[in-house]
């Protein structure tokens, strides 16, 4: 029986060409899978043609919008992920969904390998092999551009001699990947780190430095998953999109780093993550009224971890699964509203009510009425400070 | 011989009256003492009449403004200290300081007790008394608001009473403490955590939303610490008040947040620190392009537990000089040149440099002349993502 | 209606001598409430009988040896508990439990206020009063030995005073406290931390010096609880016991450290956790043939927050709640058998098995038959350094 | 100009037959390199020769015994180090020294590779080239074992083919590395995971079984390292040599585990580390005597980081240099004296004293002149458990 390839397929050039040239290289047969994470574009239907147009056997199109968003961008919401602080894990969160639908494919196509396209020095092949690896370690793996060291001049010669049906001609300076969460750019000049972006660079945000009028949005969480805004229930998907439409006309979410690579290097970033960026600062704050102190603090350690793992590749691990339960747990009163004022390029919180609060007004008050009992407040001083107080004793006496 | 009480004073009419009060309750004379903290307002000489004028038997008043910003505000920002990841800790870092000084002056003058204005319910009380415990545990601490219930009314009741040379008659409707790292405002409307702050809360930040041109900055560091803004070198304190003066012309650094106090209660605070939030999104981003990976990822926890300590009234403690040991080995190479962008209330870098940089062009570009060898990725993903690999397959043999 | 006291009685002198006190002082009846947790000793009808002859107006006794096995310890032992590494948190684990006996028993026979006999330099009160106030926070305390400096001679006056039917005159010079978990002992001569314990300190262990025959011993885990010994199934309680016993009287579990207390001092303490010991070391070793390496390196933070929870009073915490569903995750696959030798003080694992184990002879071997891919790991060991390599470089370059 | 290669020696078959092996390989010519770490067995004088022999152009044996001592155990002690909570780190505290030698090497005598004879699926290739790629990045490295598949079996052939002056006859079950620090086992039968260790695969301890008298020590530490026995000043590898002696004539140090490789896999250990064992046992309750709680509970942490990170091949890494500041901060006060008896297995600590010590008799007492004022516990519980009880009566009001 011939061998089939399942390649992760993305509807441009380089995959498009890959369809014929994995058929070529093995001998097999080639079945293309787009997954549709709400990165915008072209229609999945026009993709599916024009990877049969290529010579797929077999074109699978996935709408896992709802999905992407439900369960991996608030899994990351619930862990404020914020990659080194910044980056929200745009790319990270998609590889291990693209795996998950691609080891399905394979199984129902009779596929024995999968071939991605990523390159050899950046993170995306850590995700996709490594989820591979978790979920169908039996699949063999292709990815001709870092195994056959097949290049974008490569791909267009393999075109025009095949006669592919693609326009090979347009060029966007600009390496591109984009999705529900945000969109990320790398290109030529960015690598020269003096170098500030451009406005071209940007699609999901319009220029933050434009007055415009402020926008306010009432952002209901239930168990720290965002569920209505400004009072209206919207699925995952759609709550998201819209958040990105409204934060990103204010210019809210762009982000410009220097970045660690999993592969050990440092590379330039630019990213936009309008409604992510929107998502995270409310979500924090409505923990900070509504998840208690030690618990709130613990919290940063796991979810810093949680970002280095969804970061690292390593989606489906053991690590993972236990980190999630933590925060699954710690998420149980994250409920309530957050407002906020979308403005500028900034997300500013500006209100917070929550039946699950651990605000307390009459201990917190200054003003009559207050509750707290300041004298229990000398004791508490005096044993909080002893070991430091005892240590300081030692210091002086040893000189 | 007659005791003598040294008193923090800050020139107010809470301080001012405590003069005479002290002096009546423990029978004793009272040295107040002055720190000029970069707070602005009133001169020290000044205030140091004002306390001679209400009873005080010395005045003691220092200018720290240098040693502040150096040891205290630069220590804070070589650990990006932000608690809850928001605030960078402006009183807090406050009183380690103010409380060296009146040991300085309880040893000078021959006092024998400490006071201050703190309530039983904030945070000050216990970094005053922490540090006091570790730099002269042999001095009483008397706090009249919090052990002899000591409210504003009763204290404009005496100073009238009195007869004291103090205007009682203003009245602020906030709560304020202010140094030259930010500004801390509380007050009745906002302990409704639903209201937003309104613009005449602020001081430092003029309205982000208010159209301008755009500031550009470049700030150099050495070591972890800033040295020169545009390439004039400045003191630590004339760095921070010039970009405190730059930053706050466009709205940089309001914070508005709702808090976990070390005495157990949750309470809303709004900050502004202009310099303070540019300074540390800089440093951030000088440390992401000169420290390494796997020391860049520790130090978040090294960073977190410092803001917490510094926080948690424990400055003067075992912990807090090995985590800046940690912290100083670190900064070693955090030396170079950021450029950002001060606009509508954000301070974005837009440009690095730096003879210590980790970036390596070579290695990152996508371009030809690129020296990664993609083909050790490979065995790197494999063995990587081995134990995940294998933990999953055993879950599949288990079911 | 008279305010009832439910007071957490052990049938010692002190707790029988507060019955009347604090009858005498609250002017209230007094509830006594007995928990047996396995300490032996006097059984529990009589314990009861003694209660109300000092003048309780209800004495409850309860049998919460399985419930103290099941949820206190054998949740101490999934999570490795060991505070300072060292002590496996008898005490700690022990007042909880009790809290929630007292709270039912107030509940029940309509206390109003709870009472116990700590000092107030200890962890104890902490414990006590930290789980009251989550489960019954409307609840009052008296701490007697605390709050009204009661002492045990002050005890003794008052029994003989009222002629009260306690034994006064038998006077261990030792103080103790005991539970199925362990025993710890306090004792005047042990505050020199020079001096090392005599051997009539112990009673829960055997001298390990003494020759005799080992004991070998095969433990079956599920899901990180031990489930029987050499393939007897046994309750959690009897499961303990039986390895208290056997581990015990081969000198297993002593321990001898100065500790760290919660209310800010050192002291000196001395522990027999025979069965303990020997499970947590079975336990670690199942782990690390069970559970992944990631999560493995994790779950040691964990593991140490958690027995600082414990240890510190705060088992009723949303902090430890969380820290439980990450240690849950975590032992799904903690099933299997170790084999110990206990034999001169030491518990030594000589063997482990599992089906869920991550040991893969095939993969570890250096046998033929090896399937390891000896060639992954240039790459993977180029790219693991890489960070540092590139670090090394600047540095020499820097000099 | 004739190419060398620098060869990490030991004397032994496989790298004896790699001489010619590697100059065949290389058309270059062999620099052997033996270092002296404590090892025990032949003199570096017969080594030397052996390398001549077999056809080494230079041979270099260095006597490493107190640089090894001082530097890497001795770093290894203060930071606690057991890899797992339990392996001190033996062979991966002895490659980075190595390395260094190697690398001394290459400068001097014009080496432009380096050899070593580590398998593809072990750590110490990694602790190898980790060194390496970070002392000397310039250098080549050839791993015979791993990148020609060198075999046992091929080098016994080769060695009788050449004639090479070593005897091939004698062959040790058990494959083993062993310095000062300890020794390692590996063999055949210890992969099946459920065999215990027989007696003879020890060396460096007797069986702890038999009947002995005991010893007993007093070991005094500087600043965390120790510099005497029994009041008897002596040389960093003089002290443990002679602990390695007397702690091992009591079976002190074996361990048995399974353990985490860095490549991925599982793996059965066999150790034995008795001086090792003995002074880290020592030396953590010299820190539970004299180091502060707060800075006592991030150590931990801290150390753990540290073993994974020896473990893992990253000694020379800026991670580790600034994990090394914070535990020389941490060890300014550990200086005092630990009495230990060694028997049966079990190295016991008795007796603390230290001019340093923060245990405090008269705060700890409960004999009268305690100083320790009770009345300041009850606002320290409730203001400790106060963020609990709120969130309490939170989950309480929400059912």
């Amino acid at each position: 029986m011939t061998e089939r390839v399942v390649l992760a397929y993305s509807g441009g050039l380089d995959t498009s060409v890959a369809i014929p040239y994995l058929a070529e290289q093995t001998g097999g047969e080639v079945v293309a899978v787009a997954v549709d994470l709400g990165q915008g574009g072209e229609d999945l239907e026009g993709i599916r043609k024009r990877a049969l147009a290529c010579g797929a056997v077999e074109a699978v199109v996935v709408d896992a919008r709802e999905e992407f968003a439900a369960d991996f961008c608030f899994a990351a919401l619930r862990a404020n992920a914020l990659y080194m602080d910044r980056y929200p894990l745009v790319s990270a969160l998609s590889r291990p969904l693209i795996v998950k639908h691609l080891v399905a494919a394979a199984k129902e196509h009779g596929g024995t390998t999968v071939s991605h396209g990523c390159t050899g020095k950046g993170n995306d092949q850590v995700r996709f092999e490594a989820g591979l690896s978790a979920l169908a370690p039996e699949l063999k793996v292709i990815a001709p551009a870092r195994d056959f060291a097949w290049t974008r001049d490569k791909a267009i010669a393999f075109a025009e001699e095949k006669g592919l049906p693609i326009d090979v001609t347009s060029k966007s300076p600009y390496s591109i990947d984009q999705n529900l969460w945000g969109r990320a750019v790398e290109t030529g000049f960015l690598e020269d780190i003096w170098n500030a972006p451009t406005e071209d660079v940007y699609a999901y945000t319009s220029d933050p430095a434009q007055p415009r009028e402020a926008d306010e949005v009432v952002i209901t969480f239930k168990e720290g998953v965002p569920v209505a805004l400004d009072g209206r229930e919207l699925s995952p998907y759609r709550l998201v999109a819209e958040l990105n439409r409204r934060a990103g006309a204010q210019g809210v979410g762009r982000l410009d780093m220097v970045e660690d690579r999993l592969v050990g290097i440092k590379s330039r970033e630019v990213y936009e993550a309008p409604a992510a960026i929107a998502l995270i600062t409310a979500h924090q704050e409505l923990e900070n009224v509504t998840v208690e102190r030690d618990l709130a603090r613990f919290k940063r350690g796991v979810d810093q971890r949680w970002s280095e793992l969804a970061y690292d590749g390593l989606w489906f691990s053991p690590l993972m699964d236990a980190l999630d339960a933590f925060i699954g747990e710690a998420q149980k009163h994250v409920t309530g509203e957050i407002r906020m004022t979308l403005h500028g390029g900034r997300a500013v919180v500006t209100g917070r009510r929550s039946a699950a609060s651990l605000y307390d007004y009459d201990l917190a008050t200054y003003d009559t009425g207050d509750t707290f009992d300041q004298s229990l407040a000398k004791g508490f001083v005096e044993l909080w400070s002893l070991p430091s107080k005892i240590a300081a004793k030692r210091d002086r006496l040893l000189g």
